[in-house]
């Protein structure tokens, strides 16, 4: 049931700053507005400069149906922290209600402005920081991924009518439908829902970022290649924790691409002496990453283990679906031969440039190349695999000449994860979880 | 010279949020905002939903005159870090220019639709946290502090007028004015430009908060008394450097009102046998403060130097401007009597609640009841004892007969001084240094 008791928040970031913006939506938002503006009316869509509360002077703009739908006012005023917190506060005091973080987006959900992966995909927005993130966002917002969705849907829903409409004639022991056309059509959305669950790894790779596992003995510089890697970059650096307890994760932008190096290097050495030639802590990032950075010293001559340390690793990996790059540093020192692979000083910072643009490349073929639909949702793919689980079944009953009715609640299952993804069919619980994850004031 | 080039930046506080804006003004505005928006026009103070530049959508508002007094369009976007980038950049690629902090408010300055005075007081309302930091702000942007600066400078005029006429008839030798009514002006803008200057060190306070030192012996308790008073407080607290080395500051709000904690408790004590007693250090921090809380140790019954401690602070501060508060803390402990002043403990956190009211008393008392005009910018106040200096060589002049256009000299002195506080007089170096300390986007 949508309620439309009023609400409000800062919808800008938390902080200091030139302005901030404070909004409130709701069925009383326009009476609640004026008992606190120097004007007597609030005309639809204009923005009006006047006096708040005897706080601040700015700007006030009115919606009949703003972006949750209903009516909403906003407030632009001075960024102070005070202005921003007593605003909101006359405004709490008038009767609105603070709002819980993604209130307003579940808002635009329940009156049917945004189906629930679009507003999934506000958040994702939200949350950008590259342009691959942003136009995955973007495109799971307004794009061709909502379209398939649909689409999937209406497909489902044809197959179910089939089968329904034989159902309803079943007393009859007629078979209405060409099982072989059912067959062909269940075929196909398998087919379409295999490509979705697919591109999940690809999607995930661009919104989390591309993972990169540097690795190799101690002493072979990765620390340094790290930081090579990361010195003099304007691009978002930030220290995230690993996904093990091992690990930490540093981002990195390169052409636009996140990438996520995973970090063993400046972990303490243990005491274990198999363990303290890293080769463990090498194999499990590895096993985490799309990218492995092989790392070794060129000028060290005793160092000739490098291909033992790489079969150790990638044996332990499934590398179908990694790319392994051989980096051979401390290039400033004397060394022998020229090897295969990146002849990198992390030191003296050679080719550290050609490397950048090798992962790059590497990201690019591994992203794929083409603007294909990409699935980068953990809970849309949580759902899709239930879908293809599902539609499995209905192909094994079809096949296996089932009761239409035992192969119809097969098929509403698939009907119903998937609804779970748009929203068509969604408890308040994962209402909660979805929108629980929003910032205030969204 | 005004230019109006066009200027951009994002004017909501750094980070992710909701909601951002990013706000752009200048002759090109408008037409560098078309170049990105779905819609082909803009109407005056209409808010359109639109998209920008394939990046988002949002909403796009333009002002013929805005904030700065020029075009200007401001743009509310998606609060992601990539967002408010990109659609930035955009606007930069089309011909904006980055504006530096404050140029915003510095052109509404330079076009008249604020005195300096009123754009300093923007500065400080966006960095106001405190009620009464606030209305500092908003009296100096739109209140009496403006008001009384004007007939200042209007009663200056109005002397420089009179002196002058004097002066275009010297050749004459003759005395038009009547010198008594010259002095009786000079000496009533004396005491309305003295009236101000006092009232500096309160605005200070209220603007930096009242600076409360928290001094006595070791083991006295200081450390967990000044935990005891921050601990529980929804207030803003944090560590800002201490005015002098051996000091940490720590902010507290009671009562709308800020108090600076100046705490040397924290730090380690000396190997100097008086220094270990504490008190040079608690005389350098009462000298400091606006209030003194004198911290005992009700408990030590060696604890017999209190009122010598408190007569040598106090020998070596003005105390006709400070408070003196005697704590005797540690009264969960056996003790002997019941002395005059402040009984706690701040360990059982008792009498805390109690020595936070007579803070706030005492802090009220010092800020005045009186809703007066306070001076609290530290320009200003350097303006204005410069315009006292003057006025006392003309006082001074007048009264030792001498000739009308050294006095005049003078005058103007004063005259160009004030003119310097409200913009009428300023170079370009008082701007940058006025104007670089806003915020971005301001």
């Amino acid at each position: 049931m949508p309620s439309n008791d009023t609400i409000a928040a800062i919808a800008t970031p938390a902080g200091v700053g030139g302005v901030a913006m404070v909004r409130m939506s709701g069925a009383d938002a326009l009476t609640i507005a004026l008992k606190h503006l120097s004007v007597g009316s609030l005309q639809p869509h204009r923005a009006i400069h006047c006096r708040f509360a005897d706080l601040d002077d700015g700007i006030a703009t009115y919606y009949p149906r703003g972006y949750t739908g209903d009516p909403t006012v906003e407030f632009t005023c001075h960024g102070s922290l005070y202005v921003q917190q007593a605003l909101l506060q006359a405004l709490l005091d008038s009767g609105a209600r603070l709002a819980e973080p993604g209130e307003f987006t579940r808002r635009a959900f329940l009156n049917g402005r945004l189906n629930l992966s679009q507003a999934e995909a506000v958040a994702d927005l939200i949350d950008a920081v590259t342009p691959a993130q942003h136009r995955l966002a973007v495109s799971q917002l307004r794009g061709g991924y909502a379209r398939q969705l649909a689409e999937l849907r209406a497909r489902l829903v044809e197959l179910t009518a089939l089968l329904e409409l034989e159902l309803d004639f079943s007393q009859e022991d007629v078979e209405f439908a060409d099982r072989s056309e059912l067959n062909a059509l269940v075929h196909s959305l398998q087919h379409t829902v295999g490509s979705l669950t697919a591109s999940f790894k690809t999607g995930q790779a661009l919104k989390r970022g591309i993972a990169v596992a540097i690795v190799g003995r101690p002493n072979a510089g990765k620390s340094s290649l790290l930081n090579a890697l990361l010195q003099d970059e304007r691009a978002i650096v930030s220290d995230i924790p690993g996904t093990t307890r091992d690990t930490i994760e540093e981002l990195l932008t390169l052409d636009g691409l996140t990438f996520r190096f995973i970090d063993t290097a400046g972990l303490r050495e243990s005491a274990d002496p198999i363990e303290a030639l890293g080769l463990e802590r090498s194999i499990k990032a590895a096993q985490q990453a799309h990218i492995i950075l092989f790392v070794r010293n060129i000028a060290d001559p005793f160092d000739n283990q490098a291909t033992d340390d790489i079969a150790s690793i990638t044996a332990r990996c499934d590398m179908s679906e990694k790319h392994l790059l051989v980096v051979h540093n401390k290039c400033d020192l004397p060394h022998q031969g020229t090897p295969q692979g990146l002849i990198v000083s992390a030191k003296e910072h050679l080719g550290i440039e050609e490397m950048k643009k090798t992962l790059a490349q590497v990201a690019k073929e591994y992203a794929g190349q083409n603007s294909g639909i990409l699935l980068a949702n953990a809970r849309h793919y949580d759902a899709l695999l239930r879908v293809a689980d599902s539609l499995r079944h209905v192909a094994e009953g079809l096949e296996g000449g089932m009761p239409t009715d035992l192969v119809a609640v097969d098929l509403r299952d698939a009907l119903y994860h998937l609804g779970t993804i748009t929203g068509e069919v969604t408890g308040d619980e994962v209402l909660s979880t979805i929108f629980g994850r929003f910032c205030i004031g969204k």
